[in-house]
């Protein structure tokens, strides 16, 4: 047979955005142009770029890339077949540049997760309508290929349930916590001295990040509208080392963990701290890895672990996107037309857990009893229990109860300062079942 | 915007091989009509069946399809889009019928891993000379879509090394010999009567089936010809439960690994036994499940885990194949042409590594001395060393090396028994650093 040429016409690549993913991207084209071809059959070029400051300097050479200043200019230019967006942010210039891409014709790859997460229907929409597509592997869980695992890889799925430790910075902190026993302030304050964490790090520790991730992945596994907003939200920053350590004597690890699932009354989505269990996968994850866990009726539990973040990673997502582009790879945005998405009935609190419970006792006869009498009223029944010695007049109390409702949880904690024997606030964490 | 049709024509499946993978497929074709309908903008059916025997009793209502005792006939149905193969043997039918589908112009998904590592490269350049596709995400790791990662996901990546434990029968022998305390021998006889084992079970514990999964990997990998022959293959009977056991006393586990690398000197691909880190997502992998690991230059490290077999998990990997034929992605089948893969040059134990070993040392002065000086003399320099107390005249010793090449540990071995002072037969167990 003839060898292998790369007989197509280039595929060319406007890039706007040029931090760190940006010259990721640009280094992987530059480096490996000769293997790019031989895998999609036809050059992978960039012809032009776009980032606020020129002048400014950057780890690879530019200068056979045309300048644009204007992201829409560089969106719409003639010489561009797909326009790598990877400014950033939802509102503005991004979303603007995105829909002027669409509009002269361009496919769209862009790691942006808020982007897709609060406009992701109305620009898939409007790329199907103009037989366009969107691309954003990059977008969730860095340089793992979870958008593809679950759109094509698991498409003779249906999800059960889609969870996931996708902010690095959250795991990085909490693993911190554990290991050198500081309080989350301390921690914090390191991470933000080590440049972890966002310009405004509530979308970190806040969950928010992690939540459009969640949404995302939502709208693909379920058939369903992206619902960013129906996304309970609950950050890292309540969570003690006390709270670490027992947690951790009971057998679990504390992680912020996303969890979407179609319940019998809808669509639940959860971005909240969980228990998981040590010894799983989700509970050996430290530092800044991600992972995801897919659970689909017909494969069972796919788990997916990788770089969340960084230059290389996520500039590998990219060019997944840009590589399947080239190979002519087209599909609807989230896995089926965007018009036959449903509008998902939002489920707060639907999935019944095992719940931590941990509540400090005062000294006096038959406080126990009293706390399992109120755990027995709202119909909770306790798996474990463990009383650790006590310092003084109180002591804690670690309880793990078996699978119940989040209400009867909040009843249960609504009702302990009647026994007077509970002092200061009970805290409760969902045990999330592997 | 207008509502969800499958407005295309149906994709006609012709199914050869109704055991649990093709009853699998059976199930998830009929139960998920809707869903793959929407997924994929056009309906998914089957239309012909083919097994041995058709009066066998199976768990799936076939009487709505065409039947044919002759596979290479259900091949070249004119009713046939799709020629799902899933009798296997790399012989014979499976091979005749898959050549006979792509000469009538039919895509062909097929879980037939031998298939592939024997043919692989002639099937490919027959399929793409036809401008057929050939897609077999169900020969490898099941469940797992590690063909698509690495084919598609990946793609911006040069590959540096791809791992895996893809034998799930022989990762659980090696789990519950060390959970149980048995010898490879009693585990060996509980998996056959368990119905764990292939018929010719050398199949399994003799690392030949994950050895044809992992010379597929490495093709798509590296972008080499298939060269299942170069494959070092080492089983797993000679594992004890003396090495299960000592291997944990230094944090290791023994998995029956397999490894692929580009090495200076060539391809290495490599399916033993080796040691991994205990804590590393390898080692805590127990039971029948599978693992992969892949590593690109951009991404590091990605790690895939699933079930490994299985009606549910295989059917989900072939319908993955099946979906994206139906919504029209095509690839050549190791990921570029067929035609421009290279024939790589075999390299066996270029790579070098850290070397577990462990000796049975008479009770003598200076013995010791004499195994180090042994080890020094053939380059290999000792990381760690623990004795054991002994209970007659000799005590077991466990050495890990640092990186050193096989040749050199070899040489070591073959120079022990001069020392005098070493019994019996040393064990040597590669170290795969994660």
């Amino acid at each position: 047979m003839s060898a292998p040429t790369a007989s197509g016409p280039a595929l060319r690549l406007g890039i706007a955005g040029l931090g760190t993913v940006g010259i990721g991207v640009v280094k992987i084209v530059q480096r490996h142009a000769e293997m790019l071809s031989a895998r999609t059959g036809r050059p992978v070029e960039i012809t032009a770029v776009s980032a606020r400051d020129r002048s400014k300097n950057r780890d690879a050479d530019l200068s056979n890339y045309a300048w644009e200043t204007d992201p829409v200019a560089l969106a719409t230019r003639a010489d561009v077949d797909v326009f790598v967006e990877l400014m950033g942010g939802h509102e503005g210039a991004a979303r603007e540049a995105t829909i002027a891409a669409l509009k002269a014709g361009k496919d769209v790859v862009t790691a942006n997760k808020a982007l897709l997460a609060h406009h992701g229907q109305e620009l898939a929409e409007l790329a199907e309508s103009l037989g366009r597509t969107i691309r954003f592997e990059a977008a969730v869980a860095g340089g793992i290929p979870v958008i593809k695992t679950l759109t094509e890889g698991l498409a003779g799925n249906q999800m059960r349930r889609v969870m996931g430790v996708m902010n690095g910075t959250c795991n990085y902190i909490l693993t911190r916590m554990e290991d050198a026993g500081l309080p989350y302030d301390i921690v914090f304050e390191e991470a933000n001295q080590l440049g972890y964490l966002e310009a405004d790090p509530n979308l970190d520790v806040g969950g928010i990040d992690a939540g459009h991730k969640l949404s995302i992945l939502a709208a693909i596994a379920f058939g369903t509208k992206v619902a960013f907003d129906d996304v309970v939200l609950e950050g890292i920053g309540k969570i003690s080392i006390d709270d670490i350590r027992r947690a951790g004597d009971m057998g679990y690890k504390i992680k912020l963990l996303g969890v979407a699932q179609m319940t019998g009354r809808g669509l639940e989505q959860r971005m909240t701290p969980c228990l998981v269990p040590a010894s799983s996968p989700l509970g050996q994850l430290t530092g800044g890895t991600n992972m995801v866990v897919l659970e689909g009726d017909s494969v069972g539990q796919i788990v997916l672990r990788g770089a969340g973040a960084g230059e290389g990673p996520t500039a590998s997502a990219v060019m997944g996107d840009v590589t399947d582009i080239a190979r002519g790879l087209r599909l609807p945005t989230f896995g089926q037309p965007a018009a036959s998405l449903k509008q998902a009935q939002s489920a707060v609190a639907a999935a019944p857990a095992p719940y931590y419970l941990r509540l400090q006792l005062l000294d006096k006869p038959g406080a126990l009893a009293k706390v399992a009498a109120v755990l027995g009223d709202a119909g909770i029944s306790i798996s474990r229990m463990r009383q650790y010695g006590h310092a003084d007049t109180s002591a804690p109390v670690l309880i793990v109860t078996h699978k119940t409702m989040r209400d009867a949880i909040d009843t249960a904690i609504s009702n302990f300062p009647r026994t007077g024997v509970v002092e200061g606030e009970p805290v409760a964490i969902r045990i999330e079942e592997l």
